[in-house]
């Protein structure tokens, strides 16, 4: 594995102090920043302003966008508007815009005050497209050549505008009215000869998404083509921007811990857990223990309406714990087979046959091991109990199984054909739904079985 | 979003059948290959032959690796060694290795028969490797310079090399004895003069992974330091290969889809919904629930050992669904949390005090809401109830939320301090700890207070 930095935030701390600049200046060159910026964020503030005055803007850029939130915050209120800008002139657009569009009215204003004109305008730009479309989350900084460019002049191009871009590996080739004709791998012009042009280099069936395309989306086609990059044009087909494949995997990431959270009944937050105040999280989670609350009723008059039976064979009512369970898990197991399967786009709506084929042959198999082996186990354990007895729990322990496996496995294809959140058709709403069946099933075999 | 291919695969059957060599030539050209290979998927297995033979090699090369495994092995089986030697030529190592681990002994066998030498040495190489080790998913094609280089020579290397390298955005600077001394990036080489040398260009901060790493902590490393390429190196920090971005979110995809099968009590299973047999899929969900009825049993033994306060105040029975199903719930709840806090690396185990006080706290106010709301419930919904009953199962509610919900937010990091898989704590096995307790608080406050 990597190895770990050897460096503390103590030390750093002691070189500040004996204001040791080029000792300062050799760690921040040859240490990886990342690292680095996780001991910086212990570090005072006043200590954090000395490494921001002493070491390179571009260095410092870099370790900026790797603070947290509130230690951008400190930073940028201690900085005067000269310092502010020159801070903004190494940093990528889309990561100014990351950083405002968390940051209160005040530092808003006073940042874009401190911007050139042409940066304001890119970042108002980004900043007017809305929230989690890719027009909010892209950069601006890429290189652009023409059809009609030699490899030669193209390689003047990249290299000056190389200095500022995201990425080099590939330039995006736009007509005179700006539209987007072809890409061109720079692996490409490097191979050929000086005096091709663009055109016979470039790639015309270019993949790209429009600013309105929501970022899940942008995530899923950089997913499925394998590309490390993706353009960004408007409805009119005009280059915009790009998305790069690192910003990729922190969406896919915040997408899977939405499905996780739904899936488990809490109302998707986006901090993480540590900053999520108490009140929020008691918020997110509440409201789905209430919902249940009240299909929790639905079950108990189940069973209020059987009290006869219970009355009469309460060995009744120690299978309930069983069949509950029994019911949740299956269910839940299904579901959450079907709704990661939707997820990574392997199953889609019109694949319900499949799935209810699937699902009804693994919960006859699993019902059948279930009986088998929970008849042995009464009939071991509970001597005490009649044989019939033993049926009921076992027959339904195989019902209940079949059942909800199969509510498991499509009420998640429902929801997407409804073009409901699949994920939304959560754990717990399809365990209150068997559950009842469950019951039922259970009291009414009961019932005509023990002829109660 | 991106346009739609407005190809079927009827029309490419048609013009494979007229022999339309130039149209086809011209769709392989223009067309995304991945949207291609999926319509190449459903023709039969003839007319994909025709394709493979009329087209470039370097397209059917790509056409191939998006396959499925089945059509995949179809195809190498109808191929003469020389065919698959000319393909083999035009595919990168890894992608080579990826397919020859599904594939039977026989056509592995045929595969490393009609390799070069060179290539069935790296083959071996690859194959050697433990599998989920970045030695099993490396590549061997990469760009590799001397700090000795000067930019002129540099990039005439990467020109040579870079015609086989799965990327040549970043080279590798090796020592004499092949160590890996440093990386540059080919926009450093591009920028600078041309009599630099390697040496002033290059970064010697080089993150690396460990051939026998495991996979997992491989794309941890490349999300943490957001790269879109890792070195593999081995004990003796000899380069042995590379690991590119797109085969990490691949893997991360991987394993957020184990994560979500465990907790939701499945043994994880490898292939995809669709692909993974009943047998498979069965055996993978009936160990848990078998585990489940045997703890289920003994949650129906705390039921049975209070038979007489059931048959004394039947209504004491109705509430026992919304017990156990808000115990179920508000565990699983803080164990999801939890769980997803430790897979992107967010929670640790020096964490457990900060949980333990966040989840008392959000149980505390989700239990008092819960009290108060539910005492409501019954005074209006159930008014024969006396109002001590109430009391108890509102009680028991409250403590019933505080226990889940510090039992799911602890197991999992409990787990990890001992070295396992927190994931592994799943829903179910809390689910069924706290339902015994909470039945256990139940009965017990009826008891008490209800004199029984």
């Amino acid at each position: 594995m990597v190895e770990m930095m050897d460096i503390t935030s103590q030390q750093l701390s002691e070189l500040i102090e004996l204001r040791q600049v080029r000792n300062l200046r050799t760690i921040f060159d040859e240490y990886n920043l990342i690292d680095l910026a996780e001991i910086v964020e212990q570090l005072q503030l006043k200590e954090i302003l000395f490494l921001f005055k002493t070491l390179k803007k571009d260095i410092t850029a870099q370790i900026f966008t790797y603070l947290t939130y509130e230690k951008k915050q400190e930073i940028i209120q201690s900085f005067t508007s000269v310092e502010i800008m020159a801070m903004l002139d190494n940093l990528y657009t889309d990561d100014i815009v990351d950083f405002l569009e968390e940051m209160p009215a005040n530092i808003v204003k006073q940042v874009l005050n401190s911007a050139s004109a042409e940066q304001r305008a890119d970042i108002n730009l980004l900043l007017s497209y809305p929230e989690y479309s890719a027009g909010s989350i892209m950069s601006t900084d890429f290189v652009e050549l023409e059809a009609t460019d030699t490899v030669a002049r193209a390689i003047r191009k990249i290299k000056q505008q190389g200095k500022t871009a995201e990425t080099i590996s590939v330039s995006y080739v736009i007509s005179q009215n700006r539209e987007l004709v072809g890409t061109v791998r720079l692996r490409d012009i490097l191979l050929a000869e000086t005096e091709d042009t663009i055109e016979d280099l470039m790639d015309v069936d270019v993949i790209s998404v429009k600013t309105h395309d929501d970022q899940e989306s942008v995530a899923h086609v950089i997913k499925r083509y394998d590309i490390t990059v993706v353009p960004v044009v408007n409805d009119e087909n005009r280059l915009i921007g790009i998305i790069t494949v690192d910003d990729i995997i922190d969406i896919l990431e915040d997408e899977v811990t939405e499905d996780i959270q739904k899936m488990a009944a809490i109302m998707p937050i986006e901090g993480s857990y540590l900053k999520t105040s108490v009140k929020e999280m008691t918020k997110s989670r509440i409201t789905w223990l209430l919902v249940l609350m009240v299909s929790a009723t639905f079950t108990g008059t189940i069973i209020s309406g059987y009290e006869d039976a219970l009355l009469l064979i309460p060995a009744l009512a120690a299978s309930i714990p069983l069949i509950m369970s029994t019911a949740g898990n299956a269910g839940s197991q299904a579901s959450a087979m079907v709704i990661r399967g939707i997820a990574v786009g392997e199953l889609s709506v019109s694949d319900y046959l499949k799935v209810i084929f699937k699902e009804v042959q693994v919960a006859i198999l699993s019902g059948l091991v279930l009986f088998a082996i929970n008849w042995l186990r009464l009939m071991i354990f509970t001597p005490e109990t009649s044989m019939t007895v033993d049926l009921v729990i076992s027959l339904t322990l195989m019902l209940t199984v079949v059942i909800s496996k199969l509510v498991g496995g499509v009420l998640p294809l429902l929801a997407m054909f409804f073009k409901q959140d699949p994920a939304a058709m959560a754990a717990p709403l399809i365990t209150t739904m068997v559950d009842a069946v469950a019951l039922m099933i259970y009291f009414n075999l009961a019932v005509s079985m023990l002829g109660l």
